[in-house]
């Protein structure tokens, strides 16, 4: 198809969409941006979607949407699945496709969507400061136990690729599981600092913060990140500072390990 | 390929390898499951594929596993969608498979993940016990507010289709999101008795739970929940019956809606 891509997306945040992004820009392709609108621009373009009068059904349950000639895909990790056979990064072969849909499904899972949570645990419609002890036991848990689990799993990933070395989950083959984890590993420290700053220097995931610097320095990458499309964390996004919640420690009762 | 497929889960418990078994089971393919072994030796089955030394890296951060010859994926979804091509079940078009797995993520998300971390909100690690109440506070805010808008949207879908009427997701053509749809359902009513009955007594929701019953009589679907190959839910799984959480009126506070 020669149609262009669209991205459909809330603008102020990095958020679901900022993978769409990362893929169209390692690629180098032009893309249009709902980022460019108004705030309720860029709101009204994602609820035209959920229209079900004007479209048969609705489009999606959450955005963002990428919409490529007639179709119009939703779901983060089904985008980038599309997105990723389209640019030529989704593994040389046709089922390595279905391996690097399966680490960008363990990524969102285990570093956006388990961030999101940390700071809201008991309900998508509450605001943060009427779930501020959940958030911070959850975050409690989740930095002393889960965190690092999912650290230790990536870096076994990438010391295992033992016939294909290289600095990727692939080995030496880039795929946008790559760009997936990174800006997840990037968000994640963008919302707990001090304990990722531990968990660096612990030593014990030294490929998987190398990966993130790797790919930081792809040429496209670093000029998109400099650039104002890179959009900023903000503190009502998927990724949230809150100091209170970004500790080092053991968590409340010792026994429970 | 010829090679046989084989499920690799825990037995027990439906979980998430049920999907995979219901595609399976429709489409009237033979295949090996782990559920026929014993307890430990299905765990020994999962972990066999979790051990970076022999495998060269892990290949799952959790089950459920599809073997199929060479090829071992991870990822409900992921897995679900190789099947779903293969057996025939992804839609008459190519690109239809981008729409059913962009349906089977919004049921797996929203009534699979979401049902699950109502009993757990705080961390996997810790029991329920000591989550109860963090629990039943998530448990009063799903069911007020998020269950009924996610059955709200499945009616939305199932009546949108006017181009192609049908009882099913995509119309006239019955894939394997239909499959989702019911089991994510079916595990919903386990654990919310009082609630999915106030839900379906309303009658807001018609086609969402015909759905469950036409996909419940289709005659390979039907004789496979008479069989013995059908796993009980049990309290230890995705879907969880804690009559305390089965609330049915308004979250403790009324202003936050």
């Amino acid at each position: 198809m020669t149609a262009p891509y669209e991205l459909i997306y809330y603008t102020g945040v990095p958020g679901r969409g900022e993978h769409v992004r990362l893929l169209l820009e390692e690629a180098g392709r032009p893309y249009q941006d709902t980022r460019t609108l108004s705030f309720g621009e860029a709101r009204d373009a994602v609820v035209h979607w959920k229209d079900a009068g004007t479209h048969g059904n609705p489009k999606y349950f959450a955005p963002p949407l990428l919409k490529h000639g007639d179709l119009v895909l939703s779901q983060t990790p089904n985008i980038l699945l599309y997105l990723g056979r389209q640019l030529g990064l989704a593994g040389p072969q046709e089922n390595d496709a279905y391996r690097v849909n399966a680490l960008a499904l363990t990524v969102l899972d285990g570093l956006s969507n388990e961030a999101h949570d940390s700071h809201h645990p008991i309900a998508l419609m509450l605001p943060y400061e009427e779930q501020k002890e959940e958030s911070r036991r959850r975050s409690q848990y989740w930095i002393e136990n889960r965190l690092p689990s999912h650290l230790e799993y990536w870096q076994k990933v990438l010391e295992g690729e033992k016939d294909n070395p290289g600095p990727w989950l692939l080995g030496g083959t880039f795929t946008y599981a790559d760009l997936v984890l990174f800006q997840c590993l990037d968000g994640t420290t963008y919302a707990f600092p001090k304990a990722m700053e531990k968990f660096k220097a612990s030593g014990n995931y030294d490929r998987v913060f190398k990966l993130w610097e790797d790919v930081k320095a792809r040429p496209n990458i670093a000029a998109y990140l400099a650039s104002d499309r890179r959009q900023k964390y903000q503190d009502w996004g998927i990724y949230r500072h809150y100091p209170e919640n970004d500790l080092i420690g053991e968590p409340e009762q010792q026994g429970a390990l």
